[in-house]
């Protein structure tokens, strides 16, 4: 297929080279351009905007890092929505309000478009791999068409029914299972450690018991050697989310008093100075405010 | 070897059974003596009293259902303590409150007896089938001495130092992990619920993603069936556990927002009457906080 | 002075008839015109548009639900920003966001005018009695030159400084403290009736000692009759206030973990269906927690 | 009357100074005798022993810090219980978990005697001047015969009930209320601090306009100040009476989620070794997490 790819992060562009070695042509765009280098060497077309890459386009995906990224992409000037023809998919990946979701499937429906909110679970070793979990919601005949690309990057695809709004959701709700995961952890962390047990022998209590999932082993780690400098998902990207999981809930009239706790713990680490490490930092932070020493 | 064991409720009965099929020889004892009779039939002596239960024996195991119980059954004129022989080990398998585990380890040591804690992750089926996991803490001989017990009831021990009351602590830690991973669905599946979004493929999504762990799998399907007449493990049990959780924290002088979160949540589920429901229906309480039909 | 006064709800009708009262011409613009009426009979003009309402007049008062009516009136083509003169002043009294606040500050210097935000404390019988309290922040020379209409509908001008944005952030803050006592007041009286105790006579005790503040007679009263179902501010409004003090928290970087749980209270609130009822409203919501009739 | 005056700490002696004022014969005791000299000089017989205040006494009062007081002094060998004579009066000012009061109340109507629950709002100060608000519950006639002793320590005297328990759930309610003011103000400071906004001009815009109560001038002046080195109340005292609000709270099943966290941030301020600080230490926690020099 002719694809249009937008947002070359480091999931991004995992997913792009992915696409790549399936077969499919790529026309790339990313804010600046050298992130695009490596996916020219592999046969890809590096676009100036996103009009270029999405004109022409049978697919154009979007993964960005936040709401006003995906609203600048899409409906600015340059954006994909005055480019794509008639017919083609854009297929949103990124992470985004519930909000953002519906304005982008009317505005697509207005413009003769298909829409598929696809978001997807995963590190960007995941993504360089293919081993994306992919969260998709949109018409039936529509992720039928697309689904090889998601066979492409993913190890299996989710269906959330065909309002593409539903995948967003289901998203934000899986990372605020997340957030709660990491600060449940940071929490019993702090308590163990203060009590002078072996916290690396309480993880692995935790971790081959009943908590054997890859979040516990991925945070739990984490949380034990405390090196959280370097960040798979930074703390700000987490505050976010758990912003956007916040405002749904709102609008759903659902109260998730973890959520708010979560996010009170990350206004916390971003007032500590912390917003570039990773999400883990929850795990500082709960320690500092045991007057314990990580 | 010649055991006492004390508490035939659903747990310590499968973990009695477990250590006579591994040969030993056992005295029971439970208040409502007629718990006992299934273990008689396969060769236990049934004690009239937890002191006949504990005379002569080289262990003597308690698996009660809190502090007052194991109180009782230790301190009570016709009590444990005073029947035991020297040297003689007391397994203390209930989960109880740091604070009396300091009680067990001076009295027991005043005696010349030796202590320790041994509290179990998993529900009565993994009591029956011996595939228990063992949290051990104590002197590392007198482990030694019964980890051939261990063996027969747990499919793994782990050690916590030599220190018993660390393994009551890591016992609660765990639980209150557990609390708060169901507080966590429970807030999630009724965000995905009143969004409309089938809340079974968001529980197959967690679990086959990055929650898939014992805990997830199981706390998941009680959620989406919205069975939690039945109870493995009723709200009070667990409302118990975690106060005992905080009160483990106020003594270290750790914060637990999450702790004490989870015990609001319980204690809008007894205002409710549910406190026979089991743990999961902090997934009910949170789906009526949302108006949510479960 | 000739004023342009926009939104003439139970609040901005109150003070608007003070202006009139102290003997200024005014100009009254409301989007359901015949709310304007009794104001007209009292010798107001009535004007059409906003920009109608803007247009000639040294000070223009807004008074309005939210951020988006702000926004409509001050930006739309028919709105104030185009009609004002060059250094007219804009009084905004609004309950509006701190980012909004920013916005309009930056607009009104790029057009030359004049801007300050002038937020109020009180009910709207205080509006009707010239009785409020204002809070104003901006340029000390505008302030002066507004300062006899502030003395006409207020008892007393509290100064914040010169940036207007700060009275916004005071007001949201005082509207915070405001929610969190009434929360307190909802869970103490909960746990008072539950126990069979008299709740005139603990709010009498409470309000004739520590907390001898009209706030606690106010939300006192209402809490013991439960009589909510009259709004002299409804959930709803509460629930819109809340977000935007925990917006401009999240802005700042401060964790306000009260906000947060006043934020879930009023979410609670607003899934039972109560968004009509005066924020007093959660009084029911705690007692109904407890299992409480009220 | 013959009154036992049992605890002389800052609030006792200025309760006992006032009885002593009255005209009435006071035996006094204090486990650190030298607080008693004052008193002594005064015209008080100084007791060896509780025993020995109380025998004789028409009245007992004890006005003492904890549970563990109150226990010991009521209940030991030495204690007040045995010495009392038959149908004498136990006025407890003390602030008890609603439990012990429970005790006390059996232990006495058992032994002949009769209990009056009275604790009291107010600091040394208002102790010393005979202007506390005493909470008083139990028998009519009782209160009754106790009345002149009460209006020689208090300003006025609040009947709720005839359980003396209630008199201690409503002092613990009432505590709970106050730790809610501070929190609040608390969370408010740190916000209005960190946007660079003057403290005091909010504080006073408090409380001269809905929060005009004692508590906000209080604890908003020592706010403003973060003067909370000298402790009127300390934040370890603070810490147990919201531990007994909760333990009160979870007796009835009233969730108090506000409740719940002021105990977590009591905690916090214990784990920063603030225990011996003012309880208005929540301010400087509060003004921490935000990263806000105070």
């Amino acid at each position: 297929m002719r694809i249009g790819f937008i947002g070359l992060g480091r999931m991004g562009a995992g997913m792009a080279g992915r696409l790549l070695d399936a077969g499919h042509t790529l026309a790339v765009y990313n804010r600046t351009a050298q992130r695009a280098e490596k996916l020219r060497e592999r046969g890809a077309v590096v676009a100036e905007t996103p009009e270029a890459a999405a004109r022409g386009a049978e697919v154009v995906f979007t993964m960005l890092a936040d709401d006003p990224a995906v609203e600048h992409i899409v409906f600015a000037a340059d954006g994909i929505l005055a480019a794509m023809v008639n017919s083609a998919v854009h297929v949103s990946a990124s992470t985004i309000s519930v909000a953002l979701a519906r304005r982008l499937i009317a505005a697509h429906a207005r413009a003769g478009h298909r829409f598929i909110s696809a978001p997807v679970f995963g590190r960007p070793d995941a993504a360089a791999a293919g081993r994306l979990f992919v969260v998709a919601a949109g018409q039936d005949e529509t992720i039928a068409f697309v689904q090889p690309l998601f066979d492409a990057i993913g190890q299996r695809t989710y269906r959330m029914g065909t309002d593409p709004s539903n995948a967003n959701l289901v998203k934000l709700s899986g990372n605020f299972m997340l957030f709660a995961a990491i600060e449940a952890l940071a929490e019993s962390f702090a308590l163990i450690r203060k009590a002078g047990v072996d916290v690396a022998a309480y993880k692995d209590l935790l971790t081959s018991s009943l908590f054997n999932a890859p979040v516990y082993h991925t945070y739990g780690d984490l949380l034990v050697s405390a090196k959280d400098e370097q960040a798979g998902f930074t703390a700000a990207l987490a505050f976010k989310d758990v912003r956007l999981a916040i405002a749904a809930a709102e609008s759903l009239q659902v109260p998730m008093p973890v959520a708010s706790l979560v996010h009170d713990a990350f206004v916390t680490a971003l007032a500590r100075g912390y917003e570039s490490r990773d999400q883990a930092v929850l795990g500082r932070v709960a320690a500092e405010n045991a007057g314990v020493r990580v």
